[in-house]
């Protein structure tokens, strides 16, 4: 069977993450990335050798990396000519100028988080609506909160039912290495609801959901706290049990040294994990509290690599790869090396 | 009628803002404060000119006060003759060993949180359960976090019912000016339910708590989200008009400018108020919201101060000065100034 | 003898603190105040009472004020007709928008270090170049590093003779209250060489200085680490003695607590001083050292309000009261309350 | 020819670098490394597969590694009969107890910068006192930032002469995955001179060194600013052609993105290097400035993976695998891949 043929566009934050991940699929060929300009990330490219073809975005000047000897594989239409998707991962809004070309080339793409959910037919995630992907020629991520959150709600919810969640998003403001958007001994709120519980609903329409977000002056990983209504009551040892089955959720022990959200980064890089990430998110076993017939929780999400293995899934379900929602998402798993520490 | 004889021991972070707000209460009289070394905080004081007497806390080295040249109105003994009452604002663990001295010498006393709740005949909030406070010996006052907290707690079981809360505290770590106690760039987790949310229970038995709180590497005020379910359902209405009407709680708008914790911060020192401190606690408006019938909404705790009225009020009960818990109430914030401002 | 009439224009950080500083000198009257929009300082002036009349910026809409009730003592041209010479303290480039009223008034100004150089007649240090000002009509101040830096530059200059610095600014990021411009766990440099440096070189032409600033996230003071070269050998001994006369330096030592630039706003709050200010740059006995024939130094710049002295210099240069330059900063330490905590 | 035969003792941050950084020697193996307890980082040991055979450290408890199902290879002896030499990154004081053992079973050691130096024949660093390590039983590292220092201050002193250096040292606080020694909004002073400038000296005795350093709230390298008088002038391009040539130091521009501390991390993550670690410090050729005949320049220091090159030449001189500098010095980054980029 021929490879899907995959292209990301924005090789950023998010779009290196995207290219590694992809390029571990074995049922799926990365034709390379594009970028506008010659960013540090394209410089580690370069300085690497060169594993991933590199093509121009839109709008590029080709000479500024000419200056610096950064080879170029073709421009924007050359890569679209050899990808059936493109993953596009540009910064919020420019997606949607690129879509364009997405459509008058054919080909199919998914957007991240940023971008405004009219760009796409489908609003996705890969455990929660897997199905509503399928054969749809545009789908929109989740951003990196909403895609951890809803791991675990849907993780209870399709074992108990969820009637409705209560979150307090503490988010980390910038990521290792921004400069431009920090924040300095405060903690910045945001109007309630935040878009997360919203976005939520969108996805999964039968549960409700509020909250409240507050920006902290951190870089790794935001810690989610939950207040989950069942349909019926959730015990703290329902909850455990369901979490620990779950391959993209980590259940960890504030004892066993898992203290706070860095605790995942250090971890991961002693893992010797690429770029220190991690694509699960945490759970801590010991925050796991009953409130009268609620439960209550923490999890931590690796902002940087959370959104990877649901837009693998989205590949799968967009590309018709897969028809059955576990299939898929087992596939993804199996490639990323989810689920397998499990057994060590 | 004589006036409250009142003494602070420990003039550290606390004590030096319990001494300033029991100054300005006109029925109190200050009669000293205590300190074990010369400090900045009593260098301060002494660059000042000496407002306060000093007095010699327990195992005090009075030659390093002489050296400075920072004039001691005598030694601990001296200020238990002088008081009815101390503030005990020793570092942790200290307050129980004072106790001996303060049984000795006959003098009531009140204990900060930091103390373990079996120094004190009563675990004690202005608000929340001042008859209990009356004519007692020993008080101990709830934390800043747990003091806050109650406010609100409080403000709307009274006037609607409160069954069960759900808490997030997102806590800040260390006080401006300290150095041994931070954290950088991280979050760090604390076993859950939080201490603040057993305390608050301690202390409204009817009302059930359960929560998790996360540190963070700031310095102005605490912030946490509650979600509280009614007796009956509180809408965001019901809970804004009980919240404005309190004179200990401040009820701002993200939109006029209040961003986060430092914004608090910011708008004390604007005002002019002495250490740039704030007894109110804060609570957008902006993050009250409904869930399902629970409302939830965010506060910010402003660390230093927040305990300084209420515990005011534990001179108060204790020393039996009024036995009417609104009449107290209303004396120790017309004499900080409290609820003024709604006026203006 | 009239006393001096003076406007802020700008009421934010650098402008509040402008106002309180001219409050207290005994040969100037305040006339108000200037801004454009209800910000929350201006909530908090009236908060007060409106202890300063506030008067409308250009471009000010006063519906906005009107709404609040918040009152207006009249518009930009009353304020100007009133004063003698404003303190424009204006966001960075509004003050040579707004100079075209003062040129069109006849007022005279003094800009903060945010303008270009262009916008005033001389670039002004009350120590270094008071004569410079004298009967100027616009001046423009060295921003708050520069001031700080100059006064210890200047001070070993004028005893010992100095030929070149290099610095090492060690830049917080913001104040307290900013969320917008912050910095989250990174140092982050600038090119070399540093504004500063360049500017103590336009105030005093006859040294040579160089330096690398590097912004870090914190809130609370600038350190400033120097290596200075004497014309003769200058000794610890002998910079040490030359700090201490100095009525703007305040030399602190580690060993008494002031472990770092969290420290000075510490004990600024416990002196009381309104906002937690302080007008003095702070320097660490223990941190000078001797580098061959150079000495090495560590300061602390209160970027707050470092600046509020040498304005308030400038208005007694631009006004002409004082020729002599000791003679008008003695005045306005004076009034300031400098130099007194020495006999302390 | 037989390989030298490694062990690390002590599996944290400098121990799991230092084992695989000896791992990617081609002329020496790594037999094992050891620790007390089952740590964050032996337990993604245990998750990798257990890539190196781990051994008790002395004092550990091997229930608690059983408990785990964590395989123990044997215990402090066993590792200590299968090495020629051990690399023993204990925590600081830890090291000179382990050293009794070494001395028993006459095993060489190199120990970290955190012991005293008294634990060690020579004080050593690669390139600037090879020979001096030569056949020597114990040898003790220069710290992070030291180590840093002197490629930097020897690059230029053999080229050119060196008198003296004056330094600035903006210390990062805590490593990522800290908590117990962080610092939040403050910058914390170090008695002057800083003990690096004097561990300069004891390494270089030629040159004179004092310096200050502060503490700051961030966790991705420390930066240094160096004020170096060179016993000719040293020009910018001089210095700057001396830094190009050096292989462990990459000479980087802000204006190609490398803004500050972690830009260098992010760099090195996006390379994907193991952990996100570089060897190299970093140097930016826009700091470069000249103070009359001095010259100033910053570095960055990445505090985790500096000391591992020189720990390796330590190897090679004590078990004298080379008796020239140049030729051991260019193995150890042959091996670890270091100035390789230069041609890319």
């Amino acid at each position: 069977m021929r490879k899907v043929r995959v292209g990301v566009v924005g090789y950023g934050v998010i779009g290196q993450r995207l290219a590694d991940g992809v390029a571990l699929q074995e049922d799926m060929e990365l034709v390379g990335v594009a970028d506008i300009k010659p960013t540090l990330s394209i410089r580690a490219l370069k300085e690497r050798g060169m594993p991933y073809d590199l093509y121009l975005a839109p709008r590029a000047d080709k000479s500024r990396f000419d200056e610096l000897n950064i080879p170029v594989a073709g421009d924007f239409d050359d890569l679209l000519e050899k990808a059936d998707i493109v993953l596009d991962s540009s910064p919020a809004g420019v997606g949607a100028k690129n879509k364009e070309f997405y459509v008058s080339k054919k080909v199919k793409a998914i957007f991240q988080g940023g971008e405004s959910n009219s760009v796409a037919d489908v609003f996705f995630h890969g455990y929660a609506n897997y199905e509503k992907g399928l054969n749809k020629d545009y789908l929109k991520l989740t951003s990196c909160n909403t895609t951890g959150l809803i791991r675990v709600v849907d993780c209870l919810d399709r074992l108990y039912g969820i009637e409705k969640v209560a979150i307090t998003i503490i988010r980390r403001v910038a990521d290792p290495g921004d400069y431009h958007r920090g924040l300095t001994n405060a903690l910045q709120m945001e109007k309630a609801p935040s878009h997360q519980a919203v976005d939520l609903m969108t996805i999964m329409p039968h549960v409700h959901a509020t909250g409240i977000l507050v920006h902290t002056p951190v870089t790794h990983g935001h810690i989610i706290t939950v207040v989950a209504t069942g349909k019926i009551k959730i015990t703290k040892n329902m909850a455990l049990e369901a979490f620990k089955q779950h391959d993209r959720i980590r259940v960890v022990r504030i004892d066993d040294g898992f203290l706070g959200n860095a605790s995942f980064f250090r971890y991961a890089r002693d893992l010797g994990n690429p770029r220190g990430d991690m694509y699960e998110i945490g759970l801590w076993e010991d925050s796991i509290v009953e409130s009268g017939d609620d439960i209550m929780f923490a999890i931590n999400i690796p902002q940087e690599a959370v959104t990877i293995p649901e837009t693998i899934d989205g590949i799968r379900a967009a590309m018709n790869m897969q028809t059955d929602r576990l299939e898929a998402i087992a596939l993804t798993n199996k490639y990323l090396g989810l689920g397998k520490w499990k057994s060590r």
